[in-house]
């Protein structure tokens, strides 16, 4: 079996002390839902419409901040001047009410920013929500929030990190990271943000993910690159295998730091290839780390799980294997247990529908090969209840198919989350 | 949005006070992991190898004795004398020294009925075993008992429910069902036993369900119709979305009515369609009534959840939209803490992969209608409140796409589920 990939230590959990040039951000508590927080925030560029990527769900209930988002980058061919989002209510399930409601609360912070000589289209702010499904925004308090956030807005780690805080609902930490490259004496940085806790299958992006550069990339380059980074990080998370309605996740460029990252066809290189090849690695990095941090704080987790596919004929069914073993409830609630009951991680693999022999299939739980080419191994019961007491343990699979692998992070399944969910409308 | 169809009442849950003509059935305590309790069973008919259908997982890592009953019922073209079956070990993922435990297992059953005279090959019992996946059986325990239980046969009620007691693991109750039809004067009966609680959502039969009869059928219409009776049925039941690696599901049928039971061509019919429908009507009702058994007790479970899905393009995607449902932990939990957080199921039907068009989709929590044509009604929580406080919810969903439907069965998501699987094998 082939050696698993080091695992790569997370994103720093500093507090954030250096956010991109070029943005605004801030908070306030609007009443949406919750009390004593905030739970309105927005962000805003200063140059108005900047390059801004975006991958959304794939529920076939696409929220209407959702559908709206998708309307409004088409329309402006992938530019956006702010972010509007609330936590407290999904806006999703709603019906023609709550594509008008999602309407108006961009139309207001659009208005509420003035972005006097812009085209007004491609001003247009993004609106984002989550919390409950099937219920309509208070309107009222919604727009009063709006107004209120715009004078909050603040070109500050503070104001940034009012915003990760505005977007939790049943997180119980905020999740953010952070990234610098210096390419020819100029900085770059990446700040994100994300949510996320319960209904945690990401198919094209987490829950909610907010990220920001200051670097200068055209509207393509910069879809391509998040959409690529967002596959291995966000993409890969699990908490209990239910996509949202609402996911969303966008990364605004302000261009503020002067150093352009451009696709490049090789050929024409001058240094290009350099500069976006940092850019993607930094940008990963900020990813992998907030989908590390998501899956840790899943509703009701103790533990943090990697699960490392190697040894699968493409990174697609490495993902597929990895995902079955993430959200089978049997392998989460064993690892919850600290039982090392490595049986129902072959069963997930075999209900994959990865055609794999079990004869050159192999198991480890860290560093512990429980079963290797279709046969089970003597069990250090001792060693194995070390592995399992640590707060992230790590699953490796080698699926004996080829060279691919995959990582996927999920979390163990508790009572604790059968509480928060029996519970968590009323 | 279209009527649910009615639900059938489940099949009598009497004592088994008739069973089929031309069997045996006994259990022992083998001691292979319970104490005090039957742990191996035998069933075997009087007249040698009998036409028996069987159907079984999909798991990719199909436990040896899995393995050996497709290996015999090819080479005996669907025939076979006896049943031989375990609880507390799974015999899975155990490599070559599975499958020559299972072989033993199988030899051993077939020595000790001893059928002078038969086929060897034909007279060839089929082994089944279910429990902890990864762990080798203990065969001095299996064979000893093996020769223990042959003593133990029975041609009585007494002799089915040991069998039926003797395969239970997680199980909190015993599941049986009979029918019977009478075809000029004389009576056909059908009896059927099944186990499964955890590990749950069986793609071609459930973890284990023996089903017996006395009418007269060939191997080929035995199996296509208990095809098709499985898969209406047992296929629809999930607890956990986990396929085991051990599911089996076997149907022998011994002719001792005396009843023909043969497929037709219809021009040729001589009063065969009939009797044929009512075999599979009657097969058809004795499963499903199983099928809500083991949703009902599924681990953990305070209620039974009745899945009933219309308006699909077809039984495939009413199914898909079901299961997915079924596997929300979601939803599961909010029926469990019996809140009418109906959003969950729109969102668990937008992710299913049927490509719904949500203003055509509606939701219904019992008699009440909750979202209809993709906008919420008015919500009468007292209302939705007595429908939860039930030990059967039924929720109904119309996808708006055409008219067809199918049933799922599962049951909601406690903290006991987290609390059982912590600590199953240790």
């Amino acid at each position: 079996m082939s050696t698993p990939p080091e695992s790569t230590p997370a994103a720093a959990a500093e507090p954030v002390l250096r956010v991109p040039l070029g943005f605004r951000w801030g908070a306030v508590a609007a009443g949406i839902r919750y009390r004593g927080r905030d739970d309105l925030a927005m962000a805003a560029a200063d140059a108005g419409a900047v390059p801004t990527a975006a991958v959304f769900t794939r529920n076939a209930f696409a929220a209407a901040p959702v559908l709206l988002c998708r309307e409004i980058l088409a329309a402006t061919g992938g530019r956006a001047a702010a972010i509007i989002v609330n936590s407290g209510c999904a806006n999703a399930a709603t019906g023609p009410q709550g594509m008008a409601d999602a309407r108006a609360m961009a139309a207001a912070a659009t208005a509420v920013l003035g972005q006097p000589g812009a085209d007004p289209a491609a001003a247009a702010a993004l609106p984002a929500s989550t919390g409950t499904i099937g219920v309509a925004l208070p309107m009222p308090k919604v727009l009063a929030g709006i107004s209120a956030a715009a004078s909050a807005l603040a070109a500050t780690p503070e104001g940034f990190l009012a915003l990760a805080d505005a977007i939790l609902t049943t997180d119980t930490v905020r999740k953010t990271a952070t990234a610098a490259f210096d390419i020819d004496g100029r900085t770059v940085r990446i700040a994100a943000c994300a949510k996320g806790s319960g209904m945690m299958q990401p198919k094209m992006a987490t829950m909610l993910a907010f990220a920001f550069t200051d670097a200068d990339v055209d509207p393509a380059t910069l879809q391509a690159v998040f959409a690529r980074a967002v596959d291995g990080t966000l993409n890969c998370v699990t908490v209990d295998g239910d996509t949202s309605t609402n996911d969303t996740a966008v990364l605004m460029a302000s261009g503020a730091s002067g150093v352009r990252v451009e696709a490049t066809d090789g050929a024409t290189d001058g240094g290009g290839a350099t500069v976006l090849a940092a850019f993607e690695t930094a940008l990963t990095a900020v990813l992998r780390s907030l989908a590390r941090q998501l899956a840790r704080d899943g509703e009701g987790a103790t533990k943090l799980v990697e699960i490392v596919v190697t040894g699968a004929a493409d990174v697609a069914e490495a993902r597929t294997a990895g995902l079955a073993i993430a959200n089978s409830p049997l392998v989460k609630t064993a690892i919850h247990g600290r039982d090392a009951n490595w049986g129902r991680i072959a069963c997930a693999i075999g209900n994959s529908g990865v055609p794999v022999d079990p004869d050159r299939v192999s198991i480890k739980l860290g560093p512990l090969l429980l079963f290797a080419n279709g046969a089970p191994l003597p069990l250090d019961e001792a060693a194995a209840l070390a592995v399992l007491s640590a707060e992230t343990v790590t699953i490796h699979a080698d699926l004996g198919r080829g060279d691919a692998g995959a990582e996927v992070f999920t979390c163990d399944l508790s009572a604790r989350y059968i509480e928060i969910n029996g519970s968590y409308r009323t």
